[in-house]
C-alpha cells in the first residue's frame, strides 16, 4: 500500500440480524464502530439505505471528511461475484441477484467493493489479527456452515472466478452424509453447528444420558452454544460430541496443512468459544495426520478479532482494493 | 523475468533410473536434451558427477557459453529442502541428507537450485505446457505415489517451510486405508498405482474373471500399465478398476476445485496414458461434487510436456530463481 494516502476505510459486516460497520485506520485500528438491526424484512432497498446510513454516521462520528476515505467494502455471505459487486444469493437476507456495489455506490461518494464474509475475516486476521504479518494464513469460520479464507503474501486467494476458498467443502468421507452443497462427506457436513446438534440428538435417541434430553424430546431448538454450555456444566454426552467435532475438524485441518503448509490456521465463529474442548482434540487429530515437516512452526489459533474480524477485514480489503492489490 | 538476459537454463530431472537433462530457452524450447542411466548404486558422489557431466555435455552440444546460462535446477523426489538445496530422503536413490546443491555447485560454474519434482512439473506445465499462461494451475503426478504442484500467478506455492502442495495427502476417507505418510485415507492410498494393483488382486482373489488372474496367482509383478493394457484388450475387471481409480481421483479433484477454483487441473505421469478410461469417470465424479461456479471454465487436462515436464519445469524454475522470483 503505497500510492494512496487516504487514512481511513469503512468495513461493513452484513449479517441477517445486524449490520456492523467500522471506520478503520490504516493500522487496522477501529476509530468508530456502529451496529444496527438489518431489518431484512424491509427488502434489499431498505437494507442498502441502512448500510448507507451507517457509513454516513461513522464518518460523522469520526469527524472524517469523505475525501479522506479510501472506500467502503461490504463483507457478505455468498455466493456472490466480488468483481461485479453482485450478491447472487443470501438466504438469511432473502436476497437473490442484488447488485449491492452499484446500489450502494449510487447512495455514497466512495468506491464500494463487495467481499465474501469468510474472505474478509481471513484478510482481517492476516492483516492485524491472529495471523498478523504471516505469509500464509488459512481461516475457517465455524457456524451454521463452514467458510474459508486463504491469504498468501498479504493477498486473498479467491480463485479465478472468485469462488474458491470453499474450505468447508473439502471431502473427508466420500461416502459420508449429504452436504448442503450437493456433494457428500464435506467437512461442513461433519463439523458445522447443525451436524453437532444432529449427532447430539442421535445420541440421545440412542439412549445416551444428557441434561439436554428433555429439551430435545420436547422439540426445543437446541443450538451448538447450548450443547457447549451443557458440556461445560458436566454433561458427558455433550462433551463427547464437542470433542468429536474437534476431531473431525482436525482431519480437515491436516489436509489443509499438507496442501498449504501455512504459518497458521485461524478458527473463527461462535463455536470457537468452546476453546480447548474443541481445539485439544482438533490439534491431536491433526498432528497424527499431517506431515511433521509442515507442522514445524505451525500455529492453530483462535480468532483475535473475534466478532470484528469481518468488519475490520472488509475495511482492509477496501484499502487493498483502492491500491489495486485486492 | 526482466533483469537477467542470459538466454538459457539447464533443467535436470533426477530419477532412480535415469538422469534427464535439457538445455532450455526462455520460451521453454528444449535446444538440446540428454538422458543417461543414473547408476544410483555408485553412490551420491558418483551420481552428482554424472549430473555435472550431463550439464557439461548439454552446453557443449548446444554451443552455449557458461556465461549465457542462468543456472541449473534439479528436480528431485523429496522430501527435500529447496532453500538449502538438501535432499533429506530419496528412497529410489538410497540417499539421505545429501547437500545436492552445494555438491553440484562445487563441480560447476553456475548457480544450482533444487526443486521438488512435482513442483518442477507443475511449473513446466504452467509455463509452457497444458496450463500455459493460466493464472492458477494445479498439477497431480500419478505414479507410485501422488505428487502435487500449485502455481498461482506464475509462481509456485510451496508452503512456508517448502513442504506444501502435498496434494496426494488430502484425506478422502478419514477411516480409509493406512497411507505411506502415516495418515489414513489419503487420495494416494486410493488412487496411486499400488492401490490399483492391490484392488485388482483383491478382485481376482474374490473370484473376478480377468486375463491377469494367472499372472497374479503366479506371483508375477503386475504393474498399473499392465492392468491398463488388459483393460484396453477387453478385460472387464481391469477396466472396472481403472474406472474406479478415475472416480477416486474425481473425488479429490472436486475438493481441489472447491479450494483453489483453478483454471485447470493437469494430470501427469504414466497412469494418464489410460486416457478417457481414467479421465471420463474422473470428470463425471468431480462434476457431481464441486461447485458449479468453480467448474465454469475449468479444464481437466493431460500433461502436454509429458516425460519432459520435470526437466523443462526445472529449467523454468532456474530462470525464475535467477530473477529472484522463484
Amino acid at each position: 500500500m503505497t500510492g494512496d494516502t487516504r487514512s481511513r476505510a469503512v468495513g461493513i459486516d452484513l449479517g441477517g440480524t445486524n449490520i456492523k460497520g467500522g471506520l478503520v485506520d490504516r493500522d487496522g485500528h477501529v476509530a468508530v464502530k456502529k451496529s444496527i438491526p438489518t431489518e431484512a424484512a424491509g427488502g434489499a432497498g431498505h437494507v442498502i439505505d441502512r448500510i448507507a446510513g451507517v457509513v454516513a454516521d461513522l464518518l460523522d462520528e469520526g469527524g472524517t471528511a469523505p475525501d479522506d476515505v479510501a472506500g467502503v467494502c461490504v463483507g457478505s455471505p455468498g455466493p456472490l461475484d466480488a468483481d461485479r459487486g453482485i450478491i447472487f444469493e443470501a438466504p438469511n437476507l432473502g436476497w437473490r441477484d442484488v447488485p449491492l456495489a452499484d446500489e450502494l455506490t449510487s447512495r455514497l461518494d466512495f468506491p464500494v467493493w463487495l467481499e465474501n464474509d469468510a474472505n474478509a475475516a481471513a484478510f482481517g486476521e492476516a492483516w492485524v489479527g491472529a495471523g498478523k504479518g504471516r505469509e500464509c494464513v488459512i481461516l475457517l469460520t465455524l457456524g451454521t456452515g463452514i467458510g474459508g479464507g486463504i491469504v498468501i503474501g498479504g493477498r486473498l486467494w479467491r480463485g479465478v472466478n472468485g469462488t474458491g476458498a470453499e474450505l468447508g467443502h473439502m471431502t473427508i468421507d466420500y461416502d459420508g452424509p449429504i452436504c448442503g452443497c450437493g456433494s457428500r462427506g464435506c467437512i461442513e457436513a461433519f463439523a458445522a453447528a447443525p451436524a453437532l446438534v444432529r449427532r447430539m440428538r442421535l445420541a440421545i435417541d440412542d439412549g445416551a444420558d444428557s441434561s439436554l434430553a428433555g429439551a430435545f424430546r420436547a422439540g426445543e431448538e437446541v443450538d451448538a452454544k447450548r450443547i457447549y454450555e451443557a458440556a461445560v456444566a458436566g454433561d458427558a454426552t455433550a462433551r463427547r460430541e464437542m470433542e468429536q467435532t474437534g476431531r473431525f475438524l482436525g482431519i480437515a485441518v491436516a489436509s489443509y496443512v499438507n496442501i498449504f503448509n501455512p504459518n497458521c490456521v485461524v478458527l473463527h465463529g461462535g463455536m470457537v468459544d468452546a476453546g480447548d474442548m474443541l481445539l485439544g482434540p482438533l490439534v491431536d487429530e491433526m498432528a497424527g495426520r499431517c506431515f511433521e515437516s509442515s507442522r514445524r512452526g505451525l500455529q492453530v489459533l483462535r480468532s483475535a478479532l473475534r466478532g470484528e474480524a469481518g468488519m475490520v477485514g472488509a475495511a482492509g480489503c477496501a484499502f487493498a482494493a483502492a491500491e489495486g492489490s485486492a
